[in-house]
């Protein structure tokens, strides 16, 4: 159920974009419990003047290989498993891609069961 | 006071993002209340690597027609009502533009009434 | 620990999206109070037929010169300072761009401390 906005600067290595939202998926699913079938995600590419990130806030060096996530998710997650989610997503990220953990900007949007419809016009997670 | 985000894959008729956008924002007034006039819209294409949906998630077969739409919308709306705005989007899709059914993707934001200004500077909905 | 999408019409001058971007972060830490370094801004511009916008609603005038603006941000703040930082936005935009101020449309999405990590893979906001 989560849809997950990616942003990116341009000029990455062919399929990056694809390949950090690989990384971002599979750690949803080791941490989150969601299934490896509930993958959504957009995937933007931006100018360097348009990715625009500060290079030092939270005494955090951060280079243009900048990452940022932003995840729509169902409430009721606990500070611990996002914490869980967090570490996952930098780690795959940096383990499996190369990059630095500095890098990687995650703000995540908590939502009602309600708020979904995953086709047929439906409400597949409405209680 | 809705801002709709609408997400598709290059490639298809001209036009049709608009085409889209005006369906949605017609289910938006017939089933949630808003005005006519009331219709505010980010319409994105992008390539099929970018826009990653599951083609099975739920038992649902989805394809590259897939239409993403995110609404950051005021809370307090029932589950009923946004089940009635799933079903009319999807529904309107379908018989306009022949979007398939399967292929509607719908997530909903809810927000605080004074979380909104629509010109001029002022908070337009705050009590 | 603002995340602001910035939404435009293409074709402005060089520069523009992010002279926008410069100004809704100033108006941010003037009146929401955060680090002037807490500056994080995808900027993003449309063709005029993809960025959607009713020209009366509320019977005010808009123009393609529209500027959306769009913040996820903590939960917490009242009514008040929203409002302070609408005026400030826009202000800001038409004394500095010459926005017109009823063209900037606003939309907050409020969050808990927990929803970011700013680095490293911690919530360095989480309580």
């Amino acid at each position: 159920m989560p849809l997950v906005r990616i942003s990116l600067i341009k000029g990455g290595p062919a399929g990056f974009g694809g390949s950090v939202g690989k990384v971002v998926h599979q750690a949803m699913v080791d941490t989150i419990g969601i299934p490896a079938s509930d993958r959504f995600q957009i995937i933007t590419e931006h100018e360097a003047s348009h990715l625009v990130y500060d290079p030092h806030y939270l005494d955090i060096p951060r280079t243009d290989g900048i990452v940022f996530v932003q995840i729509t998710l169902n409430e009721g997650r606990t500070a611990d498993v996002k914490k869980a989610l967090y570490k996952a997503i930098v780690e795959g990220l940096n383990k499996e891609l190369g990059v630095r953990t500095e890098d990687v900007v995650i703000s995540l949007v908590d939502v009602k069961r309600e708020n979904w419809s995953f086709g047929n016009g439906l409400a597949q997670f409405a209680l």
